[in-house]
């Protein structure tokens, strides 16, 4: 089984080829060659038996999606894209790279198909929780209607739009998997308007102060990087007839507050990183997280066997094994 | 006020002009220009005091939305669009039209304001309910998710979050308009899935005999091309603060089932035209209708004023005074 992963070089990408390279399978079947894309030039996984393709080249450009298409593979995850905040600031970028990256690769596939002999590959697509937008009901239900009010939220609607159409119409095996916010990023604080939720876990995980600019009481909904591997793997696996013609899900995850994301710092490291995290209320910050969804429901992705953790101390632990070495710096 | 109509020549264009130029005004609003354009040669409308101009092109091409742009008008209704069927058996030409359609015309306008000064136009998108998808619930609301189960109902779909983002940016001020089924549709019997609708009324108030391929139990919800006509002006002169950042609005109807349908014919035009209906159940065209939707809930729409018929009696009337010259034909 030949597997592409575009957007290889990020955060999850480089952690979804790192598992698939270790494991030389996908949900039990063999992985015979890998190829990984990139804008920047994604990083060699080790342990794969396998031949694997680098490749450097932007996801936004219809001929990259041509010639990746007619490398025919089984499964593609789709991971490519420029975040929320990027989006934003550059309303053309956003548009080029997180909507004609998806079009042009269902269309290129479809083209494919036409052109070459039947090609139908199953296609993973990361999507977001961002794709809803404020006001919401308390927990947000799989049948609450999407209304993004981010160009990155819209980009990833279209997105899932595109993705179920070219199912139905049965060019292509698509899922959509909306990632909660993922914690604990790894690296360097970033300018990004949820990087703090990361931030007041990482940062005094490693003695470094953090600073806080929102409430404690601000609620929002986690998985770890792990689960979100877990959740495309997962993804890949699932067949259209478990699927049914809604591909797109909702994935679970831990709903807490700051407040109890702290506490869960304070229970795996102590008060000494709990001082660490300085408030800093900023109402710029405040009010962009007050238009993002909370809780989710998420209730057809758990009946289909999605699963993230229990609880935020279990995020915080899976940082410290997947990131630190599997025990806290001191 | 420049008032720009693309789909001029359509059934729902060619009354909304005819309204728009008899009346001189929109929303009160008194029209210096009109501006007609469809692929099909627009007919002029009569009664229109300023000048109009007539357009003959392709609504999918890039450089016509630049084009028409360059025009500044104050208010465009986009109505051009290929239906249901045919977006379904030609699926390039579907999302040329109706996806690529709308999405160059945005961005044309975006251009067109950055290039030669501030343009911020109002533009009134006819959407459809084809953007739900089974399984319902008992009745759509506001809230419901979009999950279309046709190419046409994926397109406007999009098209619907394009014209949120792009007005959300400040580019444009948007509105989409969610049609039910407008009937009665005048003219010939038409081989879309949903045409027995019109045609179970239109046929028999003719003497002419008519095919009903669906049980009578089969319910959905209809309005008049005059109340489509009354949507489109209506939504043109909603403000921004009226409507919020949920700009796409699914409209008012009448909910029945066409055992009622049937009943309102008896009562306005007597046995002798029910006699006419035929029963012809097709398990094929049973089929799609499940795929629609049937009853909705346009509270946020009733709340900003939209109106439509109080009972099916009315639309058949309606149809009797603007295509049937005001009498039953004997
Ligand atoms: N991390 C989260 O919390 C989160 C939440 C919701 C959705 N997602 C989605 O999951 C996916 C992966 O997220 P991530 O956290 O790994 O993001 P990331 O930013 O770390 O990785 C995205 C990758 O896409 C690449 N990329 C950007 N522009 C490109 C272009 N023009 N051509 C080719 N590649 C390009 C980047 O170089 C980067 O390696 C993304 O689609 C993202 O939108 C992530
Ligand atoms: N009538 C309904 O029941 C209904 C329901 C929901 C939505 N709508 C929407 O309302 C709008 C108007 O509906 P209608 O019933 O008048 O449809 P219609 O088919 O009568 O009119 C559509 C017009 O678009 C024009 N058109 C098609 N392709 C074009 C192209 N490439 N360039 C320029 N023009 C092109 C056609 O020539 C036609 O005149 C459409 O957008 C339709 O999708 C209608």
């Amino acid at each position: 089984m030949h597997v592409l992963i575009t957007g290889a070089s990020g955060m999850i990408g480089q952690r979804l080829t790192a598992r698939l390279a270790r494991e030389g399978t996908c949900n039990d079947r063999p992985i015979s060659r890998l190829t990984l894309t990139d804008v920047v030039a994604p990083p060699k996984p080790a342990g794969f038996a396998g031949p694997i393709e680098i490749r450097t080249e932007d996801a936004g450009d219809p001929a990259v999606a041509e010639a990746l298409a007619a490398l025919r593979p089984d499964i593609i995850f789709h991971l490519a894209a420029i975040i929320s905040g990027e989006a934003e600031r550059d309303f053309d970028k956003g548009y080029r790279i997180n909507l004609d990256g998806i079009r042009n690769l269902l269309e290129a596939i479809r083209q494919e198909g036409i052109h070459n002999g039947p090609y139908v590959p199953k296609l993973v697509f990361s999507s977001s929780s961002g794709i809803f937008g404020a006001p919401f009901p308390a927990s947000i239900s799989d049948e609450f209607h999407v209304t993004p009010l981010t160009s990155y939220g819209a980009q990833k609607a279209i997105g899932e739009l595109l993705l179920a159409d070219y199912s139905r119409r049965g060019f292509v095996e698509g899922v959509g998997v909306r990632f909660p916010s993922i914690v604990i990023r790894p690296g360097k604080p970033n300018a990004s308007a949820g990087g703090f939720f990361s931030g007041i876990i990482r940062e005094p995980l490693q003695g470094l102060e953090a600073l806080l600019p929102v409430e404690d009481s601000v609620l929002f909904t986690h998985a770890s990087p792990r689960s979100a591997v877990g959740f495309l793997i997962h993804a890949a696996g699932l067949s259209r007839e478990q699927l049914g013609p809604r591909i797109n899900l909702s994935m679970p995850g831990v709903c807490v507050t700051v407040g109890e994301q702290i506490e869960a710092l304070r229970r795996i490291a102590g008060e000494r990183a709990v001082k660490l995290i300085r408030r800093a209320p900023d109402k710029a910050a405040s009010d962009i997280v007050k238009g993002w969804p909370t809780r989710f429901d998420a209730a057809r992705a758990t009946a289909l066997g999605f699963k993230a953790e229990k609880d935020f101390d279990e995020i915080i632990r899976i940082h410290i094994e997947d990131d630190l070495g599997g025990h806290l710096p001191n």
